[in-house]
């Protein structure tokens, strides 16, 4: 009864894409554990990029500071 | 001090569903272990039905499969 | 699909006390948003008592405190 | 490569509130494990009041209870 | 810089088959969001079944039930 | 009522810096929010080696092919 959670930058992520996250995460349970996909929950959280950090400065900060330079 | 989270996919609840869970998940954790309502945090997470796989797809595809047969 | 976890302090509980925790969680969600109990997972963390902290300090040394006075 | 998740209600916290708790959180990996600093993500759920429950009523309710007296 | 998460029952679970689904996990956001590997983060949490519940009873005792039949 | 939760490898933490991990955590959210110290909860989970991926490898590999060179 695998749960597995996805999260993610909030940046434009599609429907489809979301899908095949989906798919996938489900096909490697299967795959590696034999689990079956019905029992697979996968849940994607995304996330704000003024909320991620990393490097101690949120992922907001971090883009305009790389794409100016 | 138990933390409980609920995560359900985003379909309209109301806040008075919403407060009955709260309301509900307090009252378990006071009957079975005995602890002080006042110490148990309970969070609702709703996920969007594009965002919430099972059997490999994501909810919205399959209840559109399955509202249309 | 409802997944809740329920994070509580490592203090001995029994099986019989985390099947009900189980039990009361599916109905909750299948009484207040008539979800079938097959479709909700519950998941139970216990957490050691030095790493779960409240008001600043670890559960571990909050109690100390109290039953020591 | 820790991993912090702040989860608070959602009240108007501001980017740059938000921005001193992931600095904040970041220093405190890398002041007490020696954790360096762009290893450490950081990410901050903000979670309305209707789906924060404490004492068994939502935050939404606790504080309009509390501001009428 | 995603985060994921996979959640399963702890039964016997190898390191082979962790570093598998590591791999996959990390391939996955590879290819569908162009994340590079080394952003990745993987955390597997194996939960006792006596802590895993579905349909309203744990897993030990849905197996013991199903295996005795 | 803020929840925090820090998720770390397990490589022999002590008791000693987890205080100061929910000390620190405390601290911060009382420093930048003004939340009191008493409604923050914080959770440290220890995740073993095998089960910490990061660039597709599992903390277990990647430190031995480190330490190897």
């Amino acid at each position: 009864m695998p749960y597995v959670k996805i999260q993610i930058a909030k940046t434009g992520v599609t429907a489809e894409q979301k899908a095949e996250l989906i798919r996938g995460a489900t096909d490697l349970l299967h795959r590696v554990l034999d689990k079956p996909p019905s029992s697979t929950y996968v849940v994607i959280e995304e996330i704000d990029t003024d909320n991620w950090g990393v490097g101690g400065e949120s992922l907001t900060v971090r883009r305009a500071r790389t794409s100016s330079t």
